[in-house]
């Protein structure tokens, strides 16, 4: 298996990047090859740099560098950025994806970049109208499984109802939920709550999910979302990154709070100790990092966005996650199973 | 004063309302009275069950009922509910507060009633078209004021705008901020992120803040809005609900993880004893009930919607801040800057 993984994007990139792919690659398969999209240049400075050797692969044969020019930038316009930076390391890996010659490609960079590119250069799975990207949250004793996180700011009912199947498909292939729990992101549970779209969205769920086999379960609010009993949630991506970053904001301030919290004084600081493992437990059970990447499910082959601001311990999570994702034969499923739904007439 | 309860209204009444006067009747004002709104029997009956007593008068002489026959359902449409139920504890409520009976009317029922009644009973500012619940929300050291929490469903752009302006008053008013700084949520900082809404509302913003004394910092994220730099973040009222119960879930999430892991084993149960308080402390700081009511700014009275679970503790907590905010004058301070303004021409 080749992992494809952009080496020029994200707020940390070319050091995280690099540093995870080097821990990646001793936990990852023994048949399992890195292949790091960048400026070879750049990237082999900072390897002397940080590990004393001049090439990566003196570090490992199975990570190698494929040279690209060009880096889209978080300020860059998607499509434009898409369509002319030609070998940036985003359009240079989804290429490569493209012509087979990766399983999977992972990059942290510009999200917008990142859906116009797997949209436009890989292809969206027929019958699939809009790719979205699905996050992992944390749940009681369990995920949550987010879609749509932030690609499709505006979206119609159907593409609620294909992001409520997409999440069906790949819950019960990759996590093995035999009847994953599927709810409509609103603001109250009644079906005559919310706005236009998540109304006309829950008639449309409701009509059709038996035929697509959706266990849809109604409206959920975020209030009820993280009780471990929901398997996932739909919605817009505009609604859904204001969702996402708002428990990331949430879970900076519970870290920063209990840590102050336990600081308070001498005494404090010295209680605290015994209760470090459990507290620490705690706050791993909370951090969106142990989640790992987002996927972008209804493309054709397996694309992760990275978090943005993954540093070396994401990335080298994530590259596993990447594997994972390939051995699971994720998105072959999803191709089958969209395949025998297609002649469903919705009501 | 006078404090109006709806007695009615809310998940445990009557008898956490109930049971907040009682303990909130000895911690305000000698001069403060609370008036009950509910049917007297059912009231009375309570009181003799919780406190052995045949009248609540007899617990204070400042616990007063106002006897009303009908209730307003959390399954009632708003407006109809408001027209028809004219002996409800929430319209008699509202008919009290305008015809000066009493100072401030808080309910905890049905909020689509609460809004309808508050804007048609009581009536809208001058100047403002939309009145908005105004929750307050954690951040670092600090506290952070969302608005709309979720009274208008739709917006347009002239709503947010008075929304950043309501809240500025009210924030520099209440709290004593001198200059609050107000964000636009959304998905992204740069300033063609986001929706139709937030693009158009941005640059009203951007364009009006200087004249309507409003610091407006730009686009916050979710990520970024609890970091106690941030007074107040304005949005529509689905997308502000969606906010708010993400981070009632992920709070209810933290709660019930920090105390499983704490009691994950002996050595953790017997470890976490010292670091109690500090845990005791962090807890506080996350729980929205530390926060009290939500305002609805914009109507010419002061209406508070106490949170729909509300117990005891909250009930107790939201008369106490209610007696508050009928002392800062808040309203009429609203009142009197919107005039000021009024005359202002918008770009």
């Amino acid at each position: 298996m080749i992992i494809l993984l952009d080496a020029m994007g994200g707020d940390n990139a070319p050091d995280a990047n690099i540093k995870g792919a080097v821990q990646a690659i001793n936990e990852v398969k023994s048949t399992t090859e890195v292949l790091l999209i960048g400026n070879r240049d750049v990237i082999n400075q900072r390897v002397k740099e940080l590990y004393g050797k001049d090439d990566i692969s003196e570090i490992s044969d199975r990570l190698k560098i494929h040279h690209t020019t060009e880096t889209i930038e978080m300020e860059d316009t998607p499509t434009v950025a898409i369509k002319h930076k030609k070998d940036s390391s985003m359009v240079v890996g989804f290429n490569l994806l493209k012509e087979g010659k990766g399983d999977v490609f992972i990059s942290a960079g510009n999200s917008g970049a990142l859906l116009t590119g797997a949209t436009l250069l890989v292809g969206r799975i027929k019958g699939i109208d809009r790719p979205a990207l699905a996050g992992i949250l944390p749940a009681y004793k369990s995920r949550l499984l987010l879609i749509d996180c932030g690609s499709n700011t505006n979206c119609k009912p159907i593409n609620l109802l294909q992001f409520a199947q997409m999440s069906s498909i790949y819950l019960r292939n990759t996590f093995n939920i035999e009847n994953p729990a599927i709810g409509l992101l609103n603001i109250g549970t009644e079906e005559t709550k919310g706005n236009e779209l998540t109304r006309e969205s829950y008639q449309l769920l409701k009509d059709n999910a038996e035929k697509l086999n959706i266990n849809f379960v109604g409206n959920v609010e975020g209030r009820d979302a993280f009780s471990g009993k929901i398997d996932a949630i739909v919605t817009d991506g505009f609604t859904g990154n204001i969702f996402l970053k708002a428990v990331e904001g949430i879970g900076k301030l519970v870290k920063r709070s209990l840590k102050e919290s336990l600081k308070k004084n001498i005494l404090s600081i010295l209680g605290s100790i015994p209760c470090l493992p459990a507290i620490n437990r705690f706050a791993k059970t909370m951090d969106y990092k142990s989640y790992g990447g987002a996927l972008f499910l209804g493309v054709k082959k397996p694309v992760v966005k990275a978090h943005g601001s993954s540093d070396e311990e994401l990335f080298r999570f994530t590259i596993k996650q990447a594997e994972q994702f390939v051995e699971n034969r994720a998105v072959e499923k999803m191709i089958e199973e969209f395949e025998k739904t297609r002649e469903t007439k919705l009501v």
